[in-house]
């Protein structure tokens, strides 16, 4: 009898340590390979978008200066020494800009964060040019989501920096022109360097 | 002997499981905590920087369009129409941002690498503005070690992107320009919209 207890609890302290082990080992790899949790889009139960966390670190796709889309009326060039218009930057997921560099594909559930800012005029040591000055207060989301839309991908705004994103309607522009003049699955990849470099394509 | 040799066998087992268990937990905490090693700057024998690698995925901190910093001849502003003038973006290591946001401070070995890219202009759908195009194949890295300059920072060049950077002398205008002018650590945080938040100051 003693014999066995003694086996007995050897080898019970093994098992928890190897049951410990494996749960270290599991969490180690799947923070290694999988889509980590805080990168991946949250939803409310009445199918608002979460605000995503720490997206100014995710990867900058690409920045732009008075970007406008509006054909009926497009804005006048500014005037000389005028500012170019509002900064827009463009960060995506860093494991589905991993995904997208290894497969030339948007997983599911690819997030694109489009941001502005107020371009500010040189201050010193500047003496020419604009930089990244105020952030505002909103911005918009691009998720890739089967079903979400015919399209494969929906918008969502934060308008203002409201607390939850709200999905924009299938009539909204944006889904149409996303479909028909996007370079790549919906995605505006002729205006964003790394993305263009990995299709091969040039700027257009 | 036998019932020793059945706890001296399971005891083992242990603790090998154990030494398992402890060697995958301190990868995990190192790889969490630490700066990973494709962050570091590494240098060849003779004090040149080797090329960053995967510098596109780091933190962009701020975006700009044509600024100079010519005194002695400020560049003319562009003619109504005209590409406002280059693209700048300005990327840091994630581990060294992480740090700035929980210190405040540059950790040693912080590396900000700026790089280059056309202004190209509106291409379908946009009807205005200019965004990212072809990207310069030069680009500097600011880098910031004990001892390497009495700023504790130092410049480096890959002009026209070189196989490694070399360190740009003391006496170049950047060094007491940024010396003197950078609002926080030889950084020009003025600019760059994630940076200034943390330190609480309004764009200048």
């Amino acid at each position: 009898m003693q014999r066995v207890r003694g086996v007995a609890v050897g080898s019970i302290a093994a098992v928890i340590v190897a049951v410990i082990a494996v749960l270290v080992w599991r969490r180690g790899a799947q923070a290694a390979s999988g889509p980590p949790e805080d990168q991946l889009p949250h939803f409310t139960t009445d199918g608002a978008l979460m605000p995503p966390a720490g997206w100014e670190t995710w990867v900058m796709v690409g920045s732009s200066t008075g970007l406008s889309y509006n054909q009926a009326a497009p804005p006048p060039p500014p005037p000389p020494g005028a500012a170019p218009g509002m900064f827009h930057n463009v960060y995506m997921q860093p494991w589905a800009y991993r995904e997208f560099v290894a497969t030339g594909a948007f997983p599911e559930q690819t997030m694109f964060v489009l941001t502005f800012y107020e371009a500010s005029r040189k201050s010193a040591p500047a003496r020419a040019g604009f930089y990244e000055g105020d952030r505002q207060p909103g911005y918009e989301v691009h998720l890739k989501k089967e079903g979400i839309d015919p399209t494969g991908w929906a918008f969502f705004g934060f308008a203002g920096g409201t607390a939850v994103g709200q999905k924009l309607p299938g009539t909204t522009p944006c889904y149409s022109c996303h479909a028909t003049e996007a370079a790549h699955d919906n995605v505006f990849t002729q205006f964003y360097p790394p993305l263009r470099e990995r299709l091969g394509k040039a700027a257009p």
